[in-house]
């Protein structure tokens, strides 16, 4: 399998606390890293799990709130003074430009490379992004300010070719793509050799959905429905449910009930609140509504 | 002996590495927090050292580059979070205010309490603090833009009283803060009780002088001659003295002698270049000039 890999850099919310650093997250797609969020610290974070600046060219930023944000000066600063030259793309709500180009001028003196802005509205999802090999989506999400969270969707491959089998009936090269698109054969002979004899299926193409921060929405249960790992903010254990709503956040029960509601396959949950000790009781929580639900943690990383 | 005590909570520098943090520090006099620098993630580190935001005043920033100024704008937003009255004073050159506030006012959008700065000139030592126990002057540095270093001098303090002769000589309360000065008492027969039978002295002021980031130099020796203890950057090791030159930084022997030369008691260097894997290398090369010398740490401390 190809790579689909996720790094949590961190899981915490707004109050720093000695165990967990703001959000950020990055998601390996086979070798090119994509960048949610970027709070303080980000890029420490990033060197630390061993990830490569070089493969880093887009970065999606959910809200423009400081902890979803902070980390960006430091990040863009360090990629100049490693002689970048890649243009570095940073997709958020409206503003962001406005706020960080005077900075950026005044502390980066001469760029080695450019930073192109692409702010995206929050009230619809809109494909904001795609390559050869995925698309991201935005999730509109319910916050105090606009938010959205991203749907990163691999795009169907083209079947394996059976070499022994193209072999054995001395299948032309010029023929493969079409047999990898999922075209029979016929022989010179005229006999037709159906798809499913010279191809296996394609691995089914595989979908990460990052939700932060957001009070719990049903257009976000349609929007994710059936995603092989979904990462749903749980900032609040379910007796600080009047806080959770009040501040526009989600609790460890809501996130478990909506990623049941669902379908999806894996439920990621983080953003905590430094109000807990450790987060063993948002997953307690959570895996009564939901099982299959594990806790973020600095320098954790899942394959999906 | 009260509390004079430094806390590190970075020492890399504009690289970041998996083992530092870019520059801050805290100074702890008598339980009064005294910041320097504020590099990216401080206020992580700060709470990882279990010092309390509510003691913290005054922060000082020797220059505006990125690694030692970037976590200011994460700092003073959590403070707001927590709901904050007293002022905050940030002491740094020129344009800080200017650089700040738009992100500041974006980012929080009421402050539960101001942020007043103070900007400083970097050419002549100035004193820029001073309370009942300490002043803080810069020493003025060069690096490449406006740049001083901070020299933290307790003031004298008054003698200590020795209850026992006060008792025994019957010393009413009302002489007891003349003694402390220095008086003789006189007692109501005429005799006079020389001072040095009253008290003994108070423990001499300590000084501690921070210095980063610069290349090294001799009006610097004067300035710190025989302090507690001297931070001096050492960004390089020897070997690499061109380039050393070349940035306005300095090596660590250079550091080492500059301690020599100033007499001091003690020299912790940091401020580390990412390109050593470690820094023993710059500690074996300053002990060779200057055998009283650490290295910095995160998370050290060192009691002055």
């Amino acid at each position: 399998m190809e790579k689909f890999e996720l790094h949590i850099l961190g899981c915490g919310s707004a109050l720093p606390t000695s165990r967990h650093f703001p959000t950020s997250q990055v998601l390996n797609v086979r070798d090119k890293l994509f960048m949610i969020d970027c709070g303080e610290g980000a890029q420490l974070q990033f060197r630390k799990s061993k990830l490569k600046f070089s493969r880093l060219n887009h970065i999606f930023i959910s809200h423009l709130h400081g902890d979803h944000c902070f980390g960006l000066l430091g990040l863009i600063s360090t990629l100049n003074l490693l002689g970048r030259t890649a243009e570095l793309h940073i997709h958020s709500p409206q503003d962001l430009e406005g706020l960080l180009c005077p900075m950026l001028d005044f502390f980066n003196r001469q760029m080695t490379y450019r930073v192109v802005f692409h702010p995206f509205e929050t009230r619809e999802p809109a494909l904001i992004y795609e390559d050869r090999s995925i698309t991201v989506t935005t999730i509109p999400l319910r916050h105090r300010l606009p938010t959205c969270g991203f749907l990163f969707a691999e795009k169907p491959r083209a079947n394996h070719i059976l070499r022994e089998m193209t072999d054995f009936y001395q299948v032309p090269v010029y023929e493969l793509n079409r047999i990898k698109s999922g075209a029979d054969f016929v022989t010179p002979e005229g006999k037709v050799i159906p798809n499913a004899h010279l191809t296996r299926p394609a691995d089914p193409p595989r979908r990460y959905a990052y939700c932060s921060d957001t009070l719990p929405l049903a257009s976000v249960v349609e929007q994710v429905r059936g995603v092989d790992l979904l990462f749903h903010e749980a900032t609040f254990a379910d007796e600080d449910i009047p806080r959770a709503k009040e501040t526009f956040h989600t609790t460890a029960t809501q996130a478990a009930s909506l990623a049941r509601d669902a379908g999806v396959k894996r439920l990621l949950i983080g953003h905590f609140s430094a109000r807990y000790e450790d987060e063993k009781l948002l997953l307690k929580q959570a895996t009564e509504a939901f099982p299959a639900t594990m806790l973020a943690k600095e320098g954790l990383s899942v394959s999906i």
